[in-house]
């Protein structure tokens, strides 16, 4: 993908999640995100910037530079940019050139989440980056990870919000019982700019992690409530001893897991998974956040097999469609948002043909 | 290559190759055969299928799922399909869509064999797969292997019906001295669907496989029959003891191996070659089948090695006609019958240009 | 890229560098140069050859044949091809025919740089090609080695023509305080044919390489004196203790480097890069040339690193205008003089577009 190309492919002039703030150290980091290929840095003053990653020199990639008090120096001859993008200093002549800048971008911080402005030229953002309160909670402990797919974005999201593939993908792990999810109670509201899916399974076996992570008496009335944002799923499940609460109850306690799943496109074909998964450690139970990260780790790179093989198999088998089934109601109602976003027709994010068949 | 146009490019309505039955175990098998993506499975009562290997749901590839009794189910979401292709269960919906199915081929087992009917929509097999006794026959024994080339198919063909290339490809197990080769008696008979290259190597040093393999009192008088069928060759060699017997003697003793040479495209530019020897062993040598197999399989990568590089260099020389020589007679005959079955004058298959000053 | 179209992409009818001498052994030698796939060997009676690498029979590379004592013989079926190119021996037949050889090039050694004729069809040769004394200078000892590129050619010549980037990208070995070159002396000139960067450091501290080579006493008067002529450069660097002699003294003393860098496109987008070192060993330091050798090719290796990621990102970014600096004088005349003889007005060779704000 060009450069250029980037802005009418995704949905511009919002903030996406560009990483998460410990992955900025003592060298820049070079991520492409929406098409643009950047290069991040936090200089020792503390601050953060985003800028195309290219000396406008001789095009080194300034992520092959090395970090100053006060910017990136370029590897090849050695220009130092500021956090602006400026050129600062140049070899072997006094006078800058005018010309010698290089594009930046709006990089934030809140709550341990990078997020940056992809907007159309001259587009500023006029609102903050989303909160995310978990990361900061003293009741949560929390873990995560950014993962690489070689899969388009929204086939992450479509995955997130159907959930009935936990009886099948992660069996070892959240999943459990095959029929458990096939027999949820399941509920879907929308409107223009969200998607939540609600799903319960009362009086249901707890799947491993869950009986790892919390001393259940027994069976368990479970939770799923998926929350899609376009630029993230914010993801609340857990479990509690059957009947204890009303699983509509904000305050319910028992088991809890807070996922945060940022998916932001790379290119039109790859795409970042910025994931972290906040729990409420027992305390009868030692080392539950250890263990709730690394089996949510787990979980989701059997996720990523499957993603990344469906997406190979899409191209294997291009201009087919598919067949529609109810489960499919959350990840076609996003699947909308995003397409009128894009203002796409493009089969990528064209919803799946209903089976007019079964109706 | 699309699925779609995958007939016309290879000889259609016909038996293929599709590997052997010990290929088939608990674990379904993804393989492309003409253009084709396939799952081969076998089920705990003995049925073998071919489906396309592509759920209609959201095209996971069917060779991610798993086993049962009577069918394949979705690693995915769990559709389970029948061997006719048929989804026969849906997660969470009683009622499955009619459109809910995909594409099944005719998969056949004779003599240890698998053949898979390609044909053009509609076109049902009307004889039955070929047999080939020698796989169950007790005065042999045998083994074999699935190899696969970056190559086209054709040229693995090449290769089979000019066995000139022995003394210089396989100097080290069934070739020998290069100059026993050249001075080989060579006749190619051919009808519209087959080619038969007989040569004869009469009073030659036996090559290193042969000494192993059998006690020749000194030279010997060797045989090379292949005959060339479309989605396969066989191929028949052998030596005896310098005239114990004629060689045109149908019932000849000595050392014998019996080639099965299945070649099946995989895309234009790839094939599958699916090869067994077998051979008579020598009462007083053991492990003489072991030997043979792992000789030829020795051999068969030796081809390999060339024929990819070949086809590698094709490729870097586009549009170059090829110098004719007498050895290319039975390649060509083979050709001609491939060309018009595919009623294509593409470069890949088309004919040598013959040299007019040689005639 | 194929082969009929080389021509035109680079500057043709010249001697252009193919390796080096010690790299012809008893194997042929597969490379490709400006576009030609070609089979470089040596026969046992002492002669090099240059011949198209590929069978004009079934196209196998010649370069997996075998070497004969007249000839190289092909690995598939065993036709025997002379020094120039001819057919001498064809399997099973004896009348050879007359369209069996393949395209010869003009191949020649001096001072054991292997150097190749590529002109339009039918031009020769009308000038030997040239020397390089210093390889076979008793003054001097020499080692080298032949890097493969993945990157075009004319970003080799940008290299090695500004020795600005000494100070960011060799720090550890010939590079030393990035002051020191910041603030260099330099005069550009150039004629048709010929570009000369002469680059002054007196007074500078020497680098590590050249005090691990020459027991200086303290500061240095340094040059460095670059002459690029289209298939090469030659590049003269060195230092002397401060004072002792002109800068521009043709017979000054203390340490000498002399290299020869052979640049040879090997396609549009990738290039070999055939150098050699040669110094004046001090009598009082042992195996300095196998240190300095080894210095350079690990520098030699920064500046693969960087060449090759700076065309990368020149193709993540297409059609990007870079900004001039004072430094890209020298690299700015050759590519003039490349674009003239390609007559090429492609990006890949096109002039940066100069800042006028600078000026």
């Amino acid at each position: 993908m060009s450069d250029t190309d980037a802005i009418t492919d995704f949905p511009a002039n919002r903030w996406w999640v560009a990483g998460f703030d410990w992955e900025l150290t003592d060298k820049p980091l070079a991520r492409t995100l929406l098409g643009h290929r950047l290069v991040l840095f936090r200089t020792s003053d503390g601050a953060v910037s985003a800028l195309e990653d290219r000396c406008c020199h001789k095009e080194l990639p300034l992520s092959l530079g090395t970090l100053e008090q006060h910017g990136l120096r370029c590897g090849y001859h050695g220009l130092l940019f500021n956090h602006g993008g400026q050129c600062i200093e140049a070899p072997g002549q006094a006078r800058i050139p005018g010309r010698a800048r290089v594009r930046a971008f709006d990089l934030r911080e809140r709550n341990h989440i990078l997020w940056i402005w992809i907007g159309a030229e001259g587009v500023q953002p006029d609102i903050e980056p989303p909160a995310y309160a978990f990361h900061d909670d003293p009741a949560y402990s929390y873990g995560g990870d950014s993962f690489h797919y070689d899969a388009p974005w929204h086939l992450i999201h479509d995955n997130l919000l159907d959930l009935s593939h936990l009886g099948y993908v992660h069996v070892k792990t959240i999943g459990g019982n095959a029929a458990v999810h096939m027999n949820a109670q399941v509920q879907v509201s929308a409107d223009e700019r969200s998607v939540r899916v609600v799903r319960w399974l009362p009086d249901s076996v707890p799947p491993p992690t869950y009986t790892a992570a919390w001393p259940f008496k027994a069976n368990v009335d479970r939770w799923q409530e998926i929350d899609f944002k376009i630029s993230h799923c914010e993801i609340w499940t857990g479990g509690m001893d059957v009947g204890t609460q009303s699983l509509d109850d904000p305050g319910r306690h028992g088991f809890h897991m807070r996922g945060f799943h940022g998916v932001t496109p790379e290119t039109l074909h790859t795409a970042h998974y910025f994931w972290t998964v906040a729990t409420n450690p027992h305390p009868d139970k030692q080392n539950i956040t250890d263990l709730v990260v690394s089996q949510t780790a787990a979980t989701f790179l059997e996720d990523k097999v499957i993603i990344e093989a469906q997406w190979q198999n899409q191209q294997r088998f291009p201009s087919r469609s598919q067949v529609y089934l109810n489960i499919d109601a959350g990840p076609t109602r996003a699947r909308r948002i995003i397409d009128q976003l894009c203002g796409s027709t493009s089969r990528l994010t064209a919803e799946p043909v209903e089976d007019r068949s079964t109706m």
